[in-house]
C-alpha cells in the first residue's frame, strides 16, 4: 500500500522520476540507488527492468518505497546484467486505485528483440493515439502513456528499435522525458520544449540517464551534461553516447516548478543550483514584498532555502519555528474527541517558545488549494504568535499542469477563484504576498525577468500559456485562457 | 524487521519513549498519536496495552514505526477502553535480535488484578535483582527491566497494585521514568534524580503522561507541569492526580544529553525551549570558538539549531550545504563497483554549488565514534570545500551511559583514547572544537555554568561523574573514574 | 508460492480447470466455489473476472490455493456482479518461475467492449501464431494461449466479441476447452475433437460452465448437458443458450486419460461415472493380469477404485496397506543424516502392521517416470511384504502429450525407453502388468474394445497417434511415431 | 490465521502431538518432520525449541500448518543443536482468540539453566494450581497448563533440573504426556494412568519419543518401546535412557479413543494397529447390527477401516460412495442464493452414480453433535440412495473428555440428550447402530470385553466413568454420572 500524506492535496506532486545505467556490473543496484535519491518525484511505486546476456529481460514492479523492496538480495539477484532503467511514480489525479501492471517500467517484445519504457511527463495526445490503436487490433495491458510508445514501435515497419522509437515518437505530443533499453542500448529522450528534465552522467566504464542530478552524486557519477530539448540519445557501453533529432526544432521550455519545488535542492538545472535559485527567490521577495516582523520562519521543508535567503536579504532573524516531523506518513485513526488539525500535526508542530508574542514571516513554497496552509497558520495564532505574514516563493498557481504534475482541476485552486486579497482573508493572515511572475525568472537567472512575447520557461501553472497544446484535455471539456 | 541506519553507530540512541492517558475515549488512538510523535526516542519497535471493562487487558507489540501499524483500524479497534499506554523502544546495545515478547508494556497478573508497565531508563541494579527473583522462583519472560519491577510487584504483600508498586520501587536503583496502568489508574514515576524526563498534561476530561511535551501538543493537550524527581502519581479519571513519593529526596540531576540531542527541538524541559537551548549553544559555540569563514552549515537535521546560532553570533551566512534524502531507510545493497561512503549517501547529499570554493564552518550535535563525520568531511572536500571547520555542540562524549542510553564500550568512544588534537587529526579537518562543559551550561540556562562540587545536570557521559552508581556495570568490569 | 508437490513428476498433471457463471447474484463466489471443486486440475494459480455494471470489468490472480484467496470477503467483495469467470492452473512444463500475468483470464479491451478468456488445453499452433501477430504489432504481455486468442480478436473485423471470437478460433489448432465472458454474455468452446471436457449446468435462474461435473454439484447446480465437441455456446441470463459451430464437424476423440487420473471420481464424463470406470479398470486388470496374493493395496488415492475392483473380481482382501498424511505439502529441510525416501513418506507411510508377511497387489494409476513407484515398493519391503505385484490401471505411457497435460519429454517416460520386463526389473517388483488399451477402452464402456482405424479416445500417450498434429513440437523437433 | 474447519464441531479434537529428539545433528529438522507427521493431532499451531551449545536455547511458534513454516531454510537454521522438542496444537474448546504466547513449548529460566516443556493432555487440577501460584507470587505469560509445571519446578529446592519436574509433577493430578529439556536431556513423562500416548525411538545414535509411531516412520527411526504410565524417562546422547517412577503406582486406563479416532492408522498402539483395530470394530459392527444392503460406504477418511471389515464380515460390497476434497479449508464466502450444506459440500460430495438407487450402509467413526452426519444423509438422499443405514464405529459419546480432548458441553453431545431411538429419527437415517462397549474392547484385542469393575481403557466419554477426578471442572460446576 503506498503511503497516505496527510496533506499532499494542498502541493502539487511530480509524477515520476527515471533512472537508467548502462556498461556497469549489475547495473539495477546502481538503479535502485538513484530511484532512491529520486524518490522525492514519487513514492505510489517503483519499478526496474534489466538485462543480461544469461537471463534476457527481467523485471520487478512494486508498491512503495525503492528503499523497502530493491534492498533485498533476493529481489536484486533476480535482476542481473550490465543494464537496467527504472521508474518512481506518483499515482496520476484521476485514477482508480492504481494497479500494479501500471507500475513501469513498460515492456513490449517485437520481432527484433525486446524493449522496455519508462517516462516522466505526460503525452498530450495519449487518449486519441490509444483510442486509433485500438481500433486497429492493439490490446491495451496498463493506462500507462508508456504503453502508447511501445504500440505505436509496434507497428513502425523500421528494422530496428530506436528507428522504430523514433518513429512512434513523431507520432506523440507532450512534455515528456523518457529512459528506455533494448537488449544492448540504452535510450535517453526529452521532449521537443525540454519540460521535464532529463541528464547524462557517467559511472566508471558506464553511462547513465537520471531525471535530476542529485541522483548521479549518490552512485559517484560525474555530471556530463543535460539531454537537449528534442534530443534522443542512443547509448552502448563499446561505442558511447550517440545523438539523434526526431522532432522538429523548438524553443526550449523548461519547467520553471522544478525549480520552485518539484526537484531536490541539491540538484543543478541548466548549470544553476536549485537551492541557490530558491534563496534567490527568497531575496527577491524580501526586496518586493518586505515587512516588519521578528522572526522569518519556513513551512519545512519545502520553504527553507527562500526563507534562509528572505533572512538574510531583510536582516530579520532566521528560525525554525515549525518542526517537522521526520517519522510522518500514514493516517492515523483520529480518536472520539476531535484534535483540530490532526493531519497537520502529524508531521509538522509549533516550536511554541520560538513563536509565542513574535511577528512572523511564514514562508512557502507554494499555495495550491489553501488547505494546509489554513491550518498552519492555525497553528501559530494558537501558539501565540502576534502577527503572521505569508511570503509565497511563487506566483498564484491558477491553472493545472497537464505536462506529468498532479494539479487539483482548475476550480480547485485558491487563486483560480480569489484575488490576492481575498485569499489572505481566506487564509486569515495579516499579509500575504506572492512573488511575481518577474521576480521568479530573475532568481532563476533571467537578469531581465520573463520574456513576454517568447518567454524562457513553461510557466503554464502561473500564466495560463500552455506551450503545447493540451489536445485530450481540450477534448474532455478543458477551457483553455482567452487569447488577449 | 526494524530499519537499519546508516550511521546510527556514530550517534548515541535514547533508548525509549513511554506514554499514557486515562480518562478519554479510545485512549489507545491517543497512545499511537502520542508515541508517533516520540518515534525519535525509539524506532525498533512499539507497544500499546489498554484497558475496557467489557475486554479487560488488551495489548499489541510491533517490530517496526507506529505509523506502520497502529493507524490500522482492526488492530486500534482491538486496543479499546479508556485507558492505555505505551513504549516505543530502541534495542539495547548488547541484545541479539530482539524477540517481540521484549517488546514493552509488559504485563503481569496478580491476584487483585492484571497491570501493565512500561519505563524509558535504566535499573542499574537489574542484574542482580533478576539474579534473586529467579532464585527465589521467578520466571523471566523477557530480558526488559520492566519485568524486574513486574516481578518484584508479585512478591510484595501490600493489597493494592500502586502500594506494591511502591514496594517494588523501592529496590530498585537507576534512572528511569514509568508508565503503568492497573484496571482503573494511570501511574507514573520518576526516578529520585529525575535523570530521565516525564511530563504530565491534560487531554479533555483526561490525563495524559507523555516523555515529552511534543507529544501533547500532538493530541491538542495542555502541558500541565512535569513530574517531579521522585514523584510517583496515580491517576484516575474521577479523582484526578493523586501524589506519592516512594524514594528518599536527592537533589535532581536531570540527563543534559536531553538539551543536546535526544528530545526534539520543539519540546519544553524545565521551562526552556530544547531549540532555544540549541541555538544558544552554538551562540556560545561562536564566541568559544570562532573562526574565519564563509558558510555556516549544519549536518542536517541535529545541528541546524546550533547552526543558527553560531551563523547569528559570528555574522557568518547560514546555508544548506548538506541536503537530507527524506526517504532514508535500509541498507542497499552496493553494486560492485566500490561508491565511496555510500551508507552517507543514502542519507546525505552535499549541495556542491553551495559549498565549492567556501570555507565551512560545519556544525554538529556531537562526535561518538567519529565515523560519520569523517565521512562528511570527505564530501565536503570532493565537492571542493575549500576548508572544513567543525564545531560541536556538546563536549567530547568519553564515558558511557548507563541510564538508558545506547552507548558503545568506553574504548569505541573516540574522545575517550584521543585528545581533541588527535581527534582533529583523525578526522582530517582543518580545525576541531566542542563546547566546554561550562559553556553548556550556560546554554542550557545556568548562568554562572556548571556548579563542580554539586553539578546540576547528569553529565555522566562528558564528565565520567555518575550519579547513580552503575551496579550491574561494575560486576561486569566496568572501571569508573578514579577519583581525583 | 506455490506448493511443491513431493512425487509430482512421477504423475502427469491436467494444466488446467475452467469454470463460468451468468444470471446469478455474485457470480464470482460461485466461481470461487466451482475452482475449489476443480482444484485438482491446478494447483499453481488461480484468477476471476466479474462483471457488473456498476463497477465494469475486475479481477484478482492469485498464487495458491483458491481456498487460501478466493474466501476473503474484501476480496470477494472486490469482484461484484451477475458474471464471472475462473481458472486454476498448473505451471506449464518448461516455462521459468511463472508470472502472475500468466495467470488466467486473461483480458483485453476492444473498441466495442471488453472480453477477458480462460481455457484448458493447448493451441497446437500457438508458436507461429504468435509469431505472426507480433510481426505484425501485437505486443504481448504473457506466455499464454489465450492471448493468442485475444490478439486475433482485436484484429477481426467483425463487430461484435462473439463473431470475433468465432474468427479467432478458426485460426488455432489444438485440443482446447475455453470459457469467455463478454459485460453481458457468457461464452464456452470446446476444441472441434472434444478432447478436453466442458459441461453446462442450471443454477437458480442462471447458467455455469465447468470443466467437471463434480463443480456443479458444490454449488447445487443441475447437470443439464456436455458442450458438444466443436461447438460455442453464448449464452445471457435473458436468452439462455445459443449454439454456434464455428469449426468443420470432425469425428470425437475424447481424452482417456481425463477416465484413468485427470478427473475426480464422483465426476460423470459422457454418461459415466469416472468411479465406475476405474473401478471396472481393477475388474479387467484382474481378469487381464490375475496373481495369488493376500492383499490388494491401492497408491492413495488415485489408484483406489481400480484397486476396490480389483479386489472384488479377484476375491482377494483389499486393505488400506499405504496410509496418506492428509497434510502434505511443501518440502521440508532434510536431517543432516539421510532419510531412505524421505520426499514419498511426507506424503505416504506404509500401514507395517498389515503388510508384514504379505503377498501384496499393488495397484496404482499409472507409471510415469517411475521413480516413486520404486520408492513405495522399497518402503513395503521393508516393511516387511513377501512379493510385490505391481498392477497399473493404464497401459504403458511411452508418448507426450501436447494438448494441455504437462508430460516429460519423451525419453523420460519409463515405457518409451524400456519394455514391461525392463521396467519389471527397473521397478524391482515380482511382477508387474498394466492394462491393455483393449481392457480401457472396454472398462470405459466401448464394448468391443479400440477400433483401431478409427479410434474412439484420444489416447496418444498410449500409442503415439496424434489426433492433431502438434505443429509447433514438430517445428521444435519432435519426432512423431513413424507411420507403420 | 489457523484453518477453519466446516464441521470440526462434529469431531472430538485432540488437542495435541509432541515429539522429541536428542542426539542427532540439527535435531530440529527431524522435530519439524515428527510434527509433521502428527499434524493430525493438531493443526492451529505449532512450535520447536531447540538447543545448541554455541547459541544457547533457539524457539519458533507460529500459526499454522508444520510444512508452511517448519520447511523454511532461514527458520530452520535459527534451531541448531543436537536436543530439540516441539509441539502441534489445536485450540482449547474455551478460549478466546489463541495468542502466540499460548503455542507450546514453553520456555523458563532457572539460576541452574534453562527447561523447555510441552504436554499432550490436560493437567485437571491446573486452576487449583495456578490460583496457589500467583498468590505466593508467580507471574503467569499464558493460559497454558505446562506453565504450571514450569512454575512449579521453579519453586522446587530441588539442585537439577529433571528432580525439580519429578517434585513439579508430583503436584499435579491429570492425563497427560510430557516432553521437556534442558541444555543436555531429553525428558520424557507419561501420567500414572498412561492415558496419553508417548513412545521411544531409536534413531541413528540418537533417541527420539513420539506421540504416536507414525512419526518413527517418517524420520527412519526404530520404534524401541512405549514410555511406561507413571514412567518418566531422562535421555543424553552419551548415557542413553534412564527411567524414574515420580508417581505412585496405579491400574493402566489407555484412552480408548485414541483407537477409535484420534492416532492415524499407520500407527502400532500397545503392540496393536490402529487400522486392525479399526478394521476389527467393523467386522464386530457387521455381527452386532447386520442389515440387508447393496453398499458399504465410509465416511471418509476416519470411517473407511472400518467400512472395509463391515463389507468384508457381511459380505456386502464395498465403494467409494461420497468423494473427499483433498483441499479442504477454510470457509467460502456463500453466495446470496443459498446452497444446501455448503459447509459439507467443500469437504464432501456423493458420487451420485454409484449411490443411487442403492440401499446405503453409512460406516462413521463417532457421533458427537449429530450436525453432519445429518447433512450427509441429506446429500445421499438427494443423490437417489434407496435407504440410508448408519452404522457407528464407537459406542454413543455422552460424556465430555477432561484430559485433554476438546468436546462439547455434556448438553450438545447428541447422545447426552437422546436415546439411540430418537437419534435415529433426529437424524433420520431408515437405521442407526452403535458398536456395544464391549465389541469396541474386543475389536481393540480384549478378547472377553470390558472388565467392568476394573475397566482397561478410559472410555469416560462412552461410560462416564472418569479415572481421574476433573476436579477444576467439578469446581465449574460439571455433575459427574451418579454412582449406581
Amino acid at each position: 500500500m503506498p503511503p497516505a500524506h496527510p496533506f499532499d492535496d494542498d502541493k502539487l506532486r511530480e509524477e515520476c522520476g527515471i533512472f537508467g545505467v548502462v556498461g556497469v556490473t549489475d547495473a539495477a543496484n546502481f538503479v535502485a540507488l538513484g530511484l532512491h535519491a529520486l524518490q522525492h518525484r514519487g513514492q505510489e511505486a517503483g519499478g526496474i527492468v534489466s538485462h543480461s546476456a544469461a537471463t534476457g529481460f527481467n523485471s520487478a514492479h512494486r508498491f512503495g518505497y525503492v528503499r523497502d523492496h530493491f534492498t533485498k538480495q533476493s529481489l536484486m539477484e533476480s535482476l542481473p546484467g550490465p543494464l537496467a532503467i527504472g521508474h518512481v511514480r506518483y499515482s496520476t489525479a484521476g485514477s482508480k486505485a492504481a494497479a500494479i501492471r501500471d507500475v513501469q517500467p513498460f515492456f513490449g517484445e517485437f520481432s527484433m528483440g525486446g524493449a522496455a519504457i519508462a517516462h516522466n511527463g505526460n503525452i498530450t495526445n495519449a487518449i486519441a493515439l490509444r483510442r486509433e490503436l485500438i481500433e486497429r487490433g492493439s490490446i491495451f495491458q496498463s493506462s500507462s502513456d508508456s504503453e502508447c510508445i511501445i504500440h505505436l514501435m509496434a507497428r513502425s515497419l523500421q528494422r530496428d528499435i530506436p528507428s522504430r522509437m523514433e518513429d512512434a515518437l513523431r507520432r506523440v505530443e507532450g512534455a515528456f522525458s523518457v529512459v528506455a533499453m533494448t537488449r544492448t542500448k540504452l535510450i535517453g529522450v526529452r521532449d521537443p520544449l525540454g519540460v521535464r528534465p532529463l541528464v547524462l552522467g557517467k559511472v566508471g566504464d558506464g553511462w547513465c540517464l537520471s531525471s535530476e542530478t542529485c541522483a548521479l552524486d549518490i552512485i559517484g557519477a560525474d555530471f556530463v551534461r543535460e539531454i537537449e530539448p528534442g534530443e534522443m540519445v542512443v547509448i552502448t557501453a563499446e561505442d558511447g553516447v550517440e545523438s539523434v533529432r526526431p522532432f522538429r526544432p523548438a524553443k526550449p521550455r523548461f519547467c520553471i516548478f522544478e525549480h520552485v519545488y518539484f526537484s531536490r535542492p541539491d540538484s543543478i538545472i541548466g548549470g544553476r543550483s536549485v537551492y541557490e535559485t530558491r534563496r534567490q527567490i527568497g531575496v527577491e521577495l524580501a526586496r518586493e514584498a518586505p515587512v516588519e516582523a521578528d522572526l522569518v520562519c519556513p513551512v519545512p521543508d519545502s520553504g527553507t532555502p527562500a526563507a534562509i535567503g528572505y533572512a538574510h536579504e531583510s536582516g530579520i532573524p532566521y528560525g525554525m519555528g515549525i518542526i517537522r516531523n521526520q517519522y510522518m506518513g500514514r493516517t492515523f485513526i483520529e480518536p472520539t474527541e476531535q484534535i483540530r488539525n490532526m493531519g497537520v500535526r502529524l508531521k509538522l508542530n509549533v516550536n511554541r517558545a520560538l513563536i509565542a508574542g513574535k511577528r512572523i514571516v511564514l514562508v512557502d513554497d507554494s499555495v495550491v488549494r489553501g488547505t494546509t496552509s489554513r491550518k498552519i497558520k492555525d497553528m501559530l495564532l494558537d501558539a501565540g504568535a502576534a502577527e503572521v505574514h505569508f511570503r509565497i516563493a511563487s506566483p498564484p498557481t491558477a491553472w493545472p499542469c497537464f505536462y506529468g504534475v498532479d494539479t487539483p482541476q482548475r476550480e480547485k485552486l485558491l487563486a483560480a477563484t480569489m484575488t490576492e486579497d481575498e485569499m489572505r482573508t481566506h487564509l486569515g493572515v495579516d499579509s500575504l504576498r506572492f512573488i511575481s511572475l518577474d521576480g521568479l525568472y530573475r532568481a532563476a537567472g533571467e537578469a531581465s525577468g520573463r520574456n513576454d512575447s517568447c518567454p524562457q520557461y513553461c510557466d503554464a501553472c502561473f500564466s495560463g500559456e500552455y506551450p503545447v497544446e493540451p489536445a485530450d484535455m481540450i477534448e474532455k471539456g478543458f477551457q483553455m485562457k482567452a487569447a488577449e
